[in-house]
């Protein structure tokens, strides 16, 4: 398996963020051909240390690295990957690998 | 359910810190109370612009967040988490949060 790991940092406006995120760009990223499930946090993001500075966390799984990438470069995906700028306005880090069972 | 990331930034030494987690911390963890699944990074963990800072991925899933609470603070979450000194050289960011299909 591959996943898309997506840290959102703080927004300025955290209210605008979760309503654009849950009504826009969920499901431009549902569309992205390859995808085989797509959880986000829900509540706060912790840290030991108590404030992360991320507001919410998505992880993307694909069958395979290929397939993230695919999905990734495909017209769906750079839709998807158009819409950050347009709510993320804390800034987004984004992370792939594939994984195995430890 | 409820996830536990864990992002390790790049050691100092990649080969000493891939042994000593592999043959050390992963048995660690693996017997924090409650962990339903431990899947970590295979390879590079890339990010868009290429080089991401970061080394390994961990994620460790539990059934709730009251859950992996009780995991990280039982005497073998205390063990797991006292362990990262001694190989996460370059640092490693924790993050905790309750999780939702999208």
């Amino acid at each position: 398996m591959a996943k898309l790991l997506v840290l959102y940092k703080t927004p300025t406006d955290a209210s605008a963020f979760d309503a654009y995120y849950t009504e826009t760009h969920i499901p431009l990223a549902k569309a992205i051909p390859g995808l085989r499930s797509y959880e986000v946090s829900r509540g706060a993001v912790a840290s030991p240390a108590g404030e992360s500075g991320v507001h919410l966390v998505a992880i993307l799984t694909f069958d395979s690295l290929s397939d993230l990438e695919a999905g990734l470069g495909s017209p769906q995906g750079q839709a998807a990957a158009g819409d950050l700028p347009k709510f993320a306005t804390g800034g987004a880090e984004l992370l792939m690998f594939e994984t195995q069972d430890a």
